[in-house]
């Protein structure tokens, strides 16, 4: 996506400003910066900072509301995060798509809105949702930390964007060496063990197949290709120097 | 999900222990329990028990280790979590691929493993490590807490296990070997290739890096694993039995 997202955080009576600054932290990390505080019970304070390392900024940004009205004033979506499903027929997602769902949205800005430690949203703030997000955790425990639920939200709202601008995924990590060079490793080989002692000639074919196996799963680069090519000619020659002479031509290394 | 998975959490070097007892708090609400520690600056602390909140069990049974060796020990599968791009051409997936991957381990346990809040993963650690995890974030502002980086990946896992209950996945052909023997492999290559005069003792540290990321992708198994010994035993005492004594140890086969 590259229309810049317009989604606030908001914390709503938050107990511990610690919570604060690591909500501040978790969702600057993830490329957003509004964060919404609802009757906090503490802040500023020096607690919220120290958890907000770098992310002060957004800490001191952020807009401290007497209740949820101007918190929310301008939102088209509302999302509650719970940690607990809860027993209201409310629509209900996960955080997934919860986060497509934000993306999506063309209308004004989206508020992800948390509930306090202790009791999660109240009915006031859940009256208010579109949309409740469920975040799956253990059956055995299911206390999140609040900063925590920030960071799988905004995470998850950080993939869901990826999705088509930077996309995460598989880094092109090696470009395999073509087939016939892979050959001619593999006759280097053969023949390698074949100098020092390894392998009788004439009995390496399960041998040989085993490790054509291994070196195929690995598939070595055109650089790793010539870093064992070279190693393979030392190890002849180290045979073939002092040993009895098994058809090792002069490596070029 | 039904089968257990085997998965520990590795945090190596933790300096802060309010992020030890955060971590314990958001492996447990996904309901995940073990948690290795790497030489901890200060474990146990009653900061990291006041940050664990009700998770004090998963803290109180965390297991402390002198150096990686031990904590990976029986691994069969090690990946390293990363916020930035490691400019090294290592295998790198995002959290969610990540979890896939961990939920279709067929082998032994599964190693997350978490660098410390300075610098992330230390070089020695990513040489071990199978896999990176770079877990995706804003440009402007990249460093991810700690704990914050172990919830997002437990929530990641939590989510790839709730998504077909008993993971799926395919049947590997090979069980790999697990961490312990892998790093045997590596001295062993590490020797020879100063046997055969591939290396020049002191400065194989790139060579062996590449190497290890080579013999890492391809995942070898016992079998694998004692036919690659025993090609290294042999190009030693080729180079031993005529050249210049180096070290070498009788060998076995």
């Amino acid at each position: 996506m590259n229309v810049p997202l317009d989604v606030r955080f908001v914390l709503d009576k938050t107990t511990h400003p610690g919570n604060i600054g690591a909500a501040a932290r978790a969702i600057k990390v993830m490329g957003f910066t509004e964060l919404h505080l609802v009757a906090p019970s503490d802040f500023p304070d020096a607690r919220a900072t120290a958890m907000a390392s770098s992310a002060h900024d957004v800490l001191e940004s952020a807009s401290v509301h007497r209740d949820l009205d101007t918190a929310l004033a301008g939102c088209t979506l509302i999302l509650g995060t719970t940690a607990r499903l809860r027993s209201v027929a409310h629509p209900t997602v996960g955080p997934r798509e919860a986060a497509q769902r934000i993306v999506q949205e063309r209308g004004g800005p989206v508020a992800v809105l948390f509930g306090t430690e202790k009791s999660g949203l109240s009915n006031d703030a859940m009256a208010r949702c579109h949309v409740l997000v469920n975040i799956p955790t253990g059956q055995a425990y299911q206390s999140l930390n609040l900063a925590q639920a920030v960071q799988i939200l905004a995470y998850e709202l950080r993939m869901a964007i990826g999705q088509d601008g930077v996309s995460t995924g598989e880094q092109p990590e090696v470009v395999p060496a073509p087939d016939e060079r892979m050959q001619i490793l593999f006759a280097k080989l053969e023949q390698t063990l074949a100098d020092i002692r390894y392998s009788n000639p004439g009995q390496t074919r399960t041998l040989m197949y085993r490790l054509r196996r291994l070196f195929l799963r690995a598939r070595p680069d055109d650089q790793e290709l010539n870093m064992l090519m070279g190693i393979l000619t030392r190890a002849s020659r180290a045979a073939a120097t002092h040993g009895p002479p098994l058809n090792v031509t002069e490596p070029k290394r």
